[in-house]
């Protein structure tokens, strides 16, 4: 059902990626196995002509009366988004979570890495941490600027969220994956994806004791 | 705009809570700052009226010509779906990841509290990590038991993720939340998050390099 992607993806559709893949987790996640190009035509109000064409160029074909099969497409996009070239990331805040991404580094991802960390309690003239260069937050412009860092993980302590994030937006930085629970205020040309853990965790208790 | 939800919520209006949560989120991850019950109605397929009956038992009020406000509402289903019952939870797997966890434990939230871990590492008459029980896990079955846990932090090796599932798909636990990138089996009376750090990064600067 599914091929290797094909290197040429209009740009269209490239576009689009990201969007499919939450719709399509957000189904998984609600326990669906399939759907239909009609089905998520209605959820994410694209034509399902577009959808169907966008998924054939990405290799992945659905079957006539079955739709697709939610967790392959999941596996596809993964795969697909994966492509990219390069992109360096900073970290902030190397406390407990911040060091587990450290430690963890994203290894399934050969472009994505994290190359570049900053902690109040590192000096300013920097140490290593799980062999990342760490400095004090007081190098970010100088650091991030040094790197050419796109996208920061931000793991500091909510008190210090958007002080830190006021900084970053002076910065040339694209990203923010914010594991903070703070709604941070950026300007348009930031885009910032917000992981809520607790969230996450209440969510799923809620499904378990209401459904 | 927003009241003090009201304890007295329709059985049918808490089952969709978790749902439009995850919409929501959706809309605010893609930079949404207002929504309209009909844009709310076309993606998640519920009928407008529906919607606005629900968010009105819930204290939420929309504004005419103006719909409602993605971040409040996103506000506010975070109060709401923090006032359950007290939940036991356990997590398995003590890595860099799982000692963050303990170390974090939710702490936002009053009624959910890690109280049992396992790790391999761990003798099997138990020890503590971070003021938290910590057994080997060969003690799953008895321990899950003898401290009433329904919900499981999965933060174990990819290799083992799915051996580890099965052990637990024997138990009385309702739900995982599962932070490895296994695409884990279970049976049906068990529900799955799963949240893949990998993906969210790659997702995110995914975003950043083709919009």
């Amino acid at each position: 059902m599914l091929q290797e992607p094909t290197s040429k993806i209009p740009q269209a559709t490239t576009k689009r990626l990201p969007l499919y893949y939450r719709f399509l987790q957000n189904f998984a996640n609600a326990g669906q196995k399939r759907i239909s190009s009609q089905e998520l035509s209605e959820a994410m109000k694209i034509d399902s002509a577009t959808i169907r064409r966008d998924f054939s160029h990405l290799g992945a074909l659905g079957k006539k009366g079955y739709g697709y099969d939610v967790q392959e497409l999941l596996e596809f996009f993964r795969k697909t988004l994966d492509q990219d070239e390069a992109t360096n990331v900073a970290l902030i805040g190397v406390g407990s979570l911040g060091s587990a991404f450290l430690k963890y580094n994203f290894h399934r991802n050969h472009n994505t890495k994290i190359i570049l960390a900053f902690d109040s309690n590192s000096p300013h003239e920097g140490e290593k941490i799980s062999g990342i260069d760490t400095y004090h937050p007081d190098m970010i412009e100088e650091k991030i600027k040094e790197y050419g860092v796109e996208v920061v993980i931000l793991t500091v302590p909510s008190r210090s969220a958007q002080e830190v994030t006021d900084r970053l937006a002076a910065t040339a930085i694209k990203g923010i994956l914010n594991f903070t629970p703070v709604r941070i205020a950026v300007p348009e040309n930031i885009h910032v994806q917000t992981i809520d853990l607790s969230v996450e965790l209440q969510t799923l208790i809620y499904m378990i004791k209401h459904t």
